[in-house]
Order: C-alpha cells, then sequence, then structure tokens
C-alpha cells in the first residue's frame, strides 16, 4: 500500500456517470463531451477501478430502439471482458425525464407510477445479466416543494408498494441480487422523503421483506443535512444493513456538491475509512462524485486516482492510529472496564435490585477528566504525518 | 374554536422545564428567579393547559434525601388535584450533571451506564405513579466531539441494551407505558448518535420489543438538520410509531432555538398541524419551548398562551383548506385516478406481464402542467387570511 | 390595494430568465419549451408586471451575428413600447459559456479576464440603449473549488479592478446608471468571493467610485447562509446602497431555489415587505424566481401573479400592523425614550464625565420584561389574518 | 519549528475566557472549577502562549468595589510582570449580564446603552493601562429573536453612534488603540446584527473614524453560517482591516462550538494558516476556544497546546506547499499572464478601443482542462504527510 496503487481487492467502483460526468451545473452548460459508456470502461480500467455501476439511461438512452440496446449492451459486455471490470450495482433513472418532474414511486400520477415500475423491471432484469449484485434506488425526485400537491404518509405507503413489488419480483425470478435505498435531503426537490439513511432504516422496517433491503449512504447526502456520516454508516453496519456505499466529499448545508473523496472534510473522512476496515466491510467502495466544471478529461483521471488514492491513505492512516502506543495506551484507559456491572448487560429482577441498592461517587466520577482533547490532538497529527 | 381558547381535548401539555426555564443561555445568567413545580402547575393551569410533563430533576433535585423527595412528590400531587392537570409524560435528565459528560448509555465509563440505569428506574416508577403513559428518552449527552474517544456501533450497541433493559422492566412491573424516543442532531455534543426520527425508528426495529417503543419527534431537533418535520412525523404516524410530539419552533441550522409553536416558520408549522389533525393524531401536543430571554413571568405566560392559541389557528386554517372548493377542485384534479393501475398494489406475475405490454405516452405526460404553483399560492392565501 | 391588482407604481418587474426558465435542474432536463424574449414580455404584460430585466444572452444569444442583434433589439423595442413595459435593469451573463468556468473577473486567464470586459461593456451600451438605470453584477462563477487554485486577495484585487474600470467607462459615456453588486455565497462555485450584501458593502468602500456603487441583495442568497435577509436590506438601506432588490424565498443551507415571493417564510418576508414600505424604497421589486418544474406556462403565469399579490398582501399587513392600536401601544412602550441619555449621540468630554458619574440600577432594569413574546404573538396573528 | 513549540514571535493568545472556560452549556452545569485569573496566566505561561486577552468581567467582577478592583489588577499585572505574558487585546462584555438582555448598543432602552458605553469607558481605560493596543467589540446581544421589536435601520444607526463615540473618546485620550468589530451570525440571539466579517466591513465605511476601526474575525463565526473564513479573512486584509483574529474550529451550520484550532476542518484551516502567512500578518494569533466539556485541567492545558501545535504544523505544510516543485510547476502554468491585457488594469479610452476590436477564442479558451482537480489533491497529500 505504500504507493497507494489501487487493486481489486479493495473493491473501488464508479458509476457511468461519474467519469463520464460533462460538467453542466444549474448555471452553466456542458464543458466535456460526452463519451461512450465503452470509453468510460476503458477510461476506468486505465485509472485501475475494479468495477463500474450503472443507471439504465447512461448505458441505454430513454427512447433506444430494441435493436440499439442490445448492440449497446453487447458492446458494453465486451469492454467488460476486455478490460476485467466488473458491473456490481444497478439503478433505475427515475428522475431526469419530465414525466418524473413530481417523482416516481411517490407520483400523484398512477400512469407515472406504473411506467416507472416498467423502467425499473427492465432495469433489473438487465442489470442482473450484466452481473449487479446490488440494486440500488434513489428517489431522486420524491418529494415536494409544497406540501399541499401530496400526503406525505400516502407518500411513504407509495414507496412501499414499490419496494415490496420489486423484492416479490426479484424472489420471483430467483435473482441473487439485495436492494439498496440511497436517502437523500433535498435537491432536486426542496424536500425530499426518508431524507437521511436513519429514516431509510425505519421504512425498510415496514416493508414485506426487509430481509432483502439495505441501505446505500451517500456521504454528500448526508453532510448536506450536516449530520455526522459515519454515524450513519454505523448505524446501518450495526443494523446489518450497510449493503453499499457512495463515497465523495461535500461541505455541510450545501447544494450537492459530489466531490472527490476527502477533497472538503479530511478528518470526517478518515473516521469514515478507519470504520469501514475496522469492521470489514467487504462491499463496492463507490465513488458517486465527479470532476470540478474547470477540468477536462485529464482532469476527470486525476480526479478518479485521487479518489482511491485518498481512500488508501487515509486507510493507512488508521492502521497508524491502530498500531499507535501512545493512542492505544490512552484509548485502553478511556475504555476500562473491570467487568463490575456486567450483571446489567441483560434484564434480570435481580439485577434491578443489585443495582438499586448501588451507591455511586456522582461527584467524583463528574470530576473525572476523560482526555479527549489529547486523543483527538494526536489523531489530528497522526492524520498530517508528524506522527 | 372561533376564540382558539385551549380545551382539555385538545391535549396541550408543556414540561415543567418549559414555562420553568430562567433564561440562562451560553452566553448569560438566568433572567428569570426559579419557580418550583407547584407554582409551575398553577401557571399552567392558569393559562389553560392540559398537563405538564416531568423531568426527574425538575421536580426532585439530583441530590434530595428520601423525606425531601416524598415531600415533594406529595405537594405535587396535590397541585395536580388541586388544578386538574394531567401528567402524561416523563423522562429522565440524563445530560445536566458532570457525571453523564460523556453521555448515559453510551458513556465509555460503565459505572455512569449503570447510574444511568439507576436513575432510569426511579423515574418510570415515579413517572408512573404520577399517571405518565408515556416514557420519552431523550439522549442529551450521547454523542462525541471525536470520533477518535468511541466506536459509534458499540454506542448504538449500548443504546440498544439500554432501551432493551427498560422494555423488560416495564413488561415486568406491567406498567401501561410505553416509550418514546426523542432525537436531536448535535448540541449540547457535537454530534448526537441517531440524530433524527429517521434514525431513531430504525434503530427501533432492532431492539427487542418493538412494538413497546416509538418516537417523539421534535420541530427543532428535525429543523436544526433542515429536514421537514411534518415528513418525519408522517413517517412516523405510518410507521404506527407517532407516540407523542414536542411542538417549538426553529430555523434552519442554528443551535436549539426551542421558540413557541409557529414563532418562526409558519407555512412549516400548518402543514404539520394539518397532517396531525387530518390524521386524527390522539396523543398530548407537548410544547417543548420556552420563552424568549427578554421576558419576565408575564411573559411567560403570553408565550404558552400563544402557543396553544397559534396551533388552534392553524387547525381553523386547514379546516378551510379543507373546506375551500377552489383547492378541493384542484386537488381532486391532482390526485385522480381511474384505477387502470391498481392491478400493480400487489405482486403478480400476470400484472408484471401486462405492465411489460403497456405503451406509456412518456413526453406527453411529462408535458403536463400539474398547478402546483396555483394550490401553493392559495394555501398561502389562506393562512394570510385572505381567502 | 382590496383586490391586490399590481399597478405600476409597484415596480414590479421579473428578469427574462425567470418566466423564460425552461425547468432544467441538475437532475433533470427542461419540461417547457424555450420561448422568445417577445413573448416573455407579452406574458409579462398579461400578469401585470411593471417591467422586464435582461441579462444580454437572454436576449441575444452569445453567438448571434451583428445582424440577428439588431434584429432581435429591434423586436424587443418594438414588444416593450407596444405593452408599455419598462426595462429598468440590465446585467451581463458571466457564467453559463465555459469560458467562464473558472470565473470572469478573477478567473486566472487574463484572456477571460479581457473578455468578460469586452462582454460587459457591450451590455452596457445596449442595456443603457434599452432603458436601464441600473447594472447589475452577479458574479455567478467568481469563487473556487480549491483553495490552491487563487489567492483569494488576489481574487479580490481583480474584481475591484473590473469594478473600476466599469464605473470609468460610464462617467466617460456620461450614462445616467448605477451599478448594483449582488452576493451569493455558493453555487455553482463551491466558495463565491464575496459571499453576502455585507461583503459587498464592504468591498464597494475599496473602490475608486464607491459613490456609483450599490447591492442588489436577494433574499435566496442570503437565506442559503441562513442569513436574516431583512437586516441585510436593512444595512444596505443605512449605507444609501439598496440600489435595486431582488425578491423570491427559499429555505435556508440549501441549494438555490428561487421561489415564488413568500412561498417559504412567510415571516421573515413579511418583515421585508413592511421595512421596504416603511422606508420608502422606490426601486423596482425585481421577482427573481422561476416556477417550480411541476408548471407549464399556465403555471408560470400563476407563479408570476402569486410573486406580485403575496408582495401586495403582506404590504397590506403592513399596514395592519402600523395601525394596530394594541400593537402600537406595546411599541410605544417598548420604545419609550425620555431624552434623558441624548447627550450621549455626540461625543463631548462633559458627556463622558456626566456619564461617569451616574448610577445605574443594573439589577432592575435586567428584571424588566420586555412583552416581545406578546408582541410577536400579536404579529403572528396580524400576518394569518386573525386581528 | 521541527518540534512545533510555540515563541514569543509567533504571536499565539488566549483570552481568560479559553482556558478559563469551566464547562458550563445549555443543557449542562459546570464540570470545572473556577480559577483566578492570576492562576490563568500562569497556566497560560506554562503552556508557552505569548499573550493573554480579556473581557473586563472576567477579571473584574461586575460587582467588585473600587479597593477590590485595585488589588485585582494589580494581582494580574504581578502576575504579568512574573510570567513575561502580555495582554495585547481587551474587550467588553456586553452580553452576561441581564441588563443586556436585548442588547447593549442596539438596546431599545436608553439606559441600557448608557450603562454600556459607561462600561467600555472603564474597559478601554484598563485596557490600555495593561497593555493593550487592540480593543474588540463583540455585539453578543445586539440582535433580536422578533422583527417586530426593533428597526432594523436603527439599531446599525445606535451601533454606529456607539463606535464613533469611543473613536472619539481614544482621540481625546490620545490612546494608542485600534479597534476591531467582531461579527457572528446568530446565538446568542435569534439573528444578530451585521452578522459577517463582510457586514461589519461594510458598517466599517459609514463610521466617522473608519481608519481606526478594523475587524476582528472568527472562525467560528463564519463557519456557523457555513462561509469560507479565509476568503473573510482576504478579504479584510486586502482592506487593510484586519486587526486581529479568533481562531478556533467550527462546523458549519450549529451552535457555536469553539473548537480547538484544527479540530474539525483541517484543510480550510490550513489555506488560513497559508493565507497569514503568507501576506505576513504580523498581529495576534488568539484562540478564542476552549476545551471539550469531558477535560479537567489538564485537559485544558492539551487544548491550548494542541491549538498552538496544529498552527505551526500547518504553517510547516503551507511552507511546504510552496516549496514543492510539482505544486509550484502547477501553478506557475496556472497563473500563467503573458501581459497581453495589461492595458485593462486601469481605464483608458484608447483600452476600450483595443478591447473592442479584439477576438477571443471562446470555445477553445473554455475547452481548457485547468489542472485544479491535482492540484487539490497534490494539496491533499502536503496536508497528509505523504509527499
Amino acid at each position: 500500500m505504500v504507493n497507494y496503487v489501487p487493486k481489486p481487492e479493495d473493491r473501488f467502483t464508479f458509476g457511468l456517470w461519474t467519469v463520464g460526468n460533462i460538467g453542466r451545473d444549474p448555471f452553466g452548460g456542458p464543458v466535456r463531451e460526452v463519451i461512450s459508456p465503452v470509453d468510460i470502461v476503458h477510461l476506468l480500467a486505465e485509472v485501475g477501478a475494479y468495477g463500474v455501476n450503472y443507471h439504465d439511461n447512461d448505458l441505454i438512452p430513454i427512447d433506444a430502439s430494441p435493436d440499439e440496446e442490445r448492440q449497446i449492451i453487447k458492446d458494453f459486455k465486451v469492454a467488460l471482458n476486455t478490460t476485467g471490470l466488473k458491473m456490481p450495482m444497478a439503478t433505475t433513472n427515475l428522475f431526469t425525464d419530465p414525466i418524473f418532474k413530481d417523482g416516481a414511486f411517490t407520483s400523484n400520477d398512477p400512469r407515472v407510477r406504473a411506467y416507472a415500475y416498467q423502467k425499473v423491471l427492465k432495469t433489473i432484469d438487465i442489470g442482473v445479466d450484466l452481473g449487479a449484485k446490488v440494486f440500488v434506488f434513489w428517489g431522486g425526485r420524491e418529494g415536494t416543494e409544497t406540501d399541499a400537491s401530496k400526503n406525505a404518509a400516502d407518500a411513504v405507503k407509495r414507496y412501499r408498494e414499490a419496494i415490496n413489488f420489486f423484492t416479490e419480483y426479484v424472489i420471483s425470478q430467483k435473482y441473487d441480487l439485495r436492494i439498496a435505498l440511497e436517502a437523500k435531503p433535498n435537491e432536486p426537490r426542496s424536500d425530499l422523503y426518508l431524507p437521511t439513511t436513519g429514516a431509510m432504516l425505519g421504512f425498510i422496517a415496514t416493508l414485506d421483506h426487509p430481509e432483502m433491503v439495505g441501505v446505500n449512504p451517500e456521504v454528500a447526502h448526508e453532510h448536506m443535512a450536516g449530520l455526522n456520516f459515519m454515524h450513519a454508516a454505523a448505524q446501518a453496519w450495526d443494523a446489518g444493513k450497510l449493503f453499499h456505499i457512495d463515497l465523495n466529499d461535500q461541505l455541510f448545508g450545501r447544494y450537492d456538491q459530489d466531490f472527490r473523496f476527502g477533497a472538503a472534510m479530511i478528518k470526517q473522512n478518515f473516521f469514515l475509512v478507519k470504520f469501514l476496515e475496522d469492521v470489514g466491510y467487504s462491499g463496492s467502495r463507490h465513488f458517486d462524485a465527479h470532476a470540478y466544471r474547470t477540468e477536462d478529461y485529464e482532469g476527470v483521471k486525476d480526479f478518479a486516482r485521487g479518489c482511491m488514492r485518498t481512500y488508501l491513505i487515509l486507510k493507512e492512516k488508521a492502521q497508524r492510529f491502530n498500531a499507535d502506543p501512545e493512542i492505544q495506551a490512552l484509548l485502553a484507559e478511556i475504555h476500562a472496564d473491570d467487568g463490575a456491572f456486567d450483571y446489567l448487560k441483560a434484564y434480570s429482577a435481580e439485577g434491578v435490585a443489585r443495582l438499586r441498592a448501588t451507591g455511586f461517587d456522582r461527584v467524583g466520577i463528574g470530576r473525572k477528566g476523560l482526555n479527549y482533547e489529547r486523543l483527538d490532538q494526536l489523531t489530528i497529527e497522526v492524520l498530517l504525518g508528524v506522527r
């Protein structure tokens, strides 16, 4: 890892729409020409990625003919075979076309909902054919500008009907495919339903097949709400629901920036990488980001290489943190536990009685310094490479 | 309702700490003298509240002797009886005392966790004795300033152990008591675990007794993360988990303001009241807010009366919205559904086949204007009282 | 005003780009066909606007030939004459074309800066010809994604050089034209220079001709930074620098939403309208907003009518507030001043001596309740139309 | 600097209230006992600070008798002399006492404004006596919860009257003292007037003696509004107004966190240190922060040492960045300027004519990649210590 060169076992993937992003934004036209999915696969192979993920319409235009579609898929498979890249994740674009302007599954128009179902079914089939093991749903337009237009509880019901439908479909087809739900608080709608990874975890509990459904948390999306992303990933992990992850970077409380991983908030991303590596997360490290609009395709490659390189550097920092004797001595002290209260780990009437009879030195315990300033400063110094 | 006078069936409650707030903040000392819990009950009766809720230490000082405690509870019961106020909700203060400086259930110190358990058990007993049907947990210090200090997944595990313990206790005591978890994204810790109502719903799904545990969403707390609060309440309602609600107001992305209900974001609170009334929420409308620091106790009463009055005005607005012919005609059009796609409500292989064979006028549907600007403008005009 | 019908003296204007917005966003294609500037003028006349403002390239495509340009301007003038609409403000698009991807005046490339100057000179000439009295500069790309790329102090210097250049040009041409600078904190760049109206006021003080330059504050832009917009407008007014104003609406801490005026934060917009009307602001009320993406052109008209109508309703609310005896009695008490300390309004050694000798009842003054809860509740009730 | 040991020439200072902070917050009582100003001076000497700054009431209680005051000042001077610490900055507490609950200079009560003047005059005198060269004004309560209570333009006028008064006083006393205004967007008031460093710069332009008045920007305060702090400092520097600086750290869009310098947003603080060092800022580096509430006084020392150490590490990183050949080669390319457009640096009619006659390869220039991804990645790698 000394050279921070990506290897297949790092499971670094990019969406077609990431390195293929042409740099359009709300205030400006495209700055890079469109390149084909085949070219994107070769670009990703060149920079050392493990895999490529796809939105249906990034590969196949929404109005492609069946013949065009067949040819495109064939060419794409050739590119995957030639380069050795995998395609571990698939997802449906349910937000770009004007038909989805009021959402897909939560649209008020039943025709739109039905069309969205049709589009998803097709994407599932193609995705599985291309090797996808995870199917992501990001409800890019599932929301409102005015809450007069939809009943928010009905919207959740419609969302659930949709996911239940697709889990049944996956079961019926005996597909080896898990579903991962991706949350975002706002943009392009003023408020999106199920706005956080936590909300998605709560929603999953109401599904017919919760065991098939997990989450795909994205750094930028939690940061838009000013939330600690690692905490969201940890909750998902604790619940056995971290099926996929979208890595990028973003300042809090802003438009969706989708920056190169590690480009904005170094310390926060360090704790994320440390968490993923410490617990042994083995899924894709998917970079859902794009190059600055100032770049040409050389810059796009710099961007893609930078995502992977920074991940690897932070992974090495996590190892240093875990190996640093001073830090580990501090942590041993901080986490000291003589087991005296292990009897509370499970409820018992005896435990309650014993606890009620216990006296605590409330004032004394409250007075003890916890050494977190020192610990955090040591962490910063590991990050800055001065220890 | 013409006079917007609170009635018992409105279920308006206030915490002891709300009208009893003495106006201290991080940059200033108290501006109001401490008044006793008994005085608070009488103040609330004077302004027309239905009930009062309590944190243990708002009623009983943390270092009260058993005799003092007995007397305080006795006096408090007399005040409740005299005024007719109910005490429907109880909660434990696990954040003020220095012992909780690194959290209670998620503290790294097992003694702190055990002391927190002891404190909660006692509060449950007293709360049930005083009539509480809902027990709220707000983990005011369950978080971090530096993620080097705790493993976030361990923190969630500890939180779960605690809630599991208390549900077993409630069962063992045959208490008629439901638990409601309250989320907050940050303050007083830099990042609090389980930061949103959605995260709490996700967490509940991992508990031993999820059926006993719901949420207590708070307007200000979701607003701190810039989230649509009504959407959070609707998700909780949809999941059957809206056990309690904390009403107040707050601008997005700021310190915890706890303003008078409706004082900051009128439209957003209108949609909330409309949702609660439309679905028939029957629990407490708990105002978890406090008067500006500029006020004396006359101002505190103005504050308390204003919370209830604005709720009732917004409730009347919701009725007007529901009765407005132009609005309802628009909504009928917006929600039109001829049932043609009802076959998709439940999965079937036939339904999939039928859907695959269906053609959609994608471009035509996308072109249709949805009249949401007009609908929203009419809503604003209902709110402003000009229709 | 009972019917809230816009009149010319209300000075309601819209940019070509507002009702002409085709509904593209970062995640979706256009939903409305392009309509011509002439059609936009007629649409605005139909809804009752006073004037139309223009970005150069909304009227004249960036690559139009001189002949095309002449014809477009001619047609536009005819439309203005036919409808009676005014064109009081002009501005240059320095952000859409890829050449401006790293800014215009602050670009690192001197050719880009020169091209931007050329573009502005031409827009000034055409703007003056079309009747503009105010020329707005919004530096849509004047910022960075990485501060490694530019020296921020140099960027400010370049910005200043540009504005100085144009003030000299305006003087040399004897144009009757004032310049108004518009701030925005971020989007489409990660950080924009001079991000707030306050920053622009500070910048103006460093110019060669500060007397010719003021600000064009925009509701949405200050709200993106979570700032009180009325306070920003008031500071500009106090400094004699409120040359123009962009009205719209926006939730705090989000992407640039540009909602219909009054659609998101009612109370905040009320205080703004009250301020503008109370102080007698006589410039354009420019609505820099656009219809939801769910709308067709009928919805665009609803949007435009709603902006003006809500302004007029809030203006009437301000009159009610100013005429409400209970509110005015409270305010008289709140603002009571017996003149005892008027001697401090200007510095004098005697004043200092007298002040030093004065005793204050610090505790007593601190104890007085200020009745702001009651005042605010009355304000809310005026807004809700129940008083 | 290899050992990152603070030296006097680093100009590292701390306020009495920083290391003396006892860890109270809105949800918890104090965790550290009060220590005397003399003890604070010794603590700061121990950790290697250059100086200590004071709020009046951190040194002298608001109700101290003249005798007590004299003794306190005497003891404090002895401590300064003994330790060699300087006291370069003084400021008045105009926010803690209940008398200031509606502000000081902008209070609606003329008695409060007068008392605030009296308090400031006294603090100026003592501050100058103790060696202060900079006098900071932070208007901690100059704001509102409801804009019904104050006219925002009047508030600015009152603020100006106050600052004008004090500049006259300083002149009259022939004090060698400059004034620095500190902005904050909110907390403890819902909205504070003049909320950003930019707003303060705009305000200064309206004063009678703008040359005597500059700013004291604070990292945390701009971050609360989600603004790029370095840009604010650079604008102040460009205007010759960077009289003082408050270093700490803070996540965007949250309560005032006042973290150890560099503890939250590493990259952003790097660019700040780089800017200050590159331009040769020679004033105090004042750490206006405090230790986590989890700490005892050993942790407070860790905190204080960490602030200085991280500054010095980042300063070394800036030197590395400036010396890195690959980075510097990139920058040379990025900033290339052949002088062809130097004629535009000052306005001339000839320049305009020449510019009008110039053709630009708009499309070609727009197509050029700018290498900012690569530049930023190299910056990240310098920060992480891997180059």
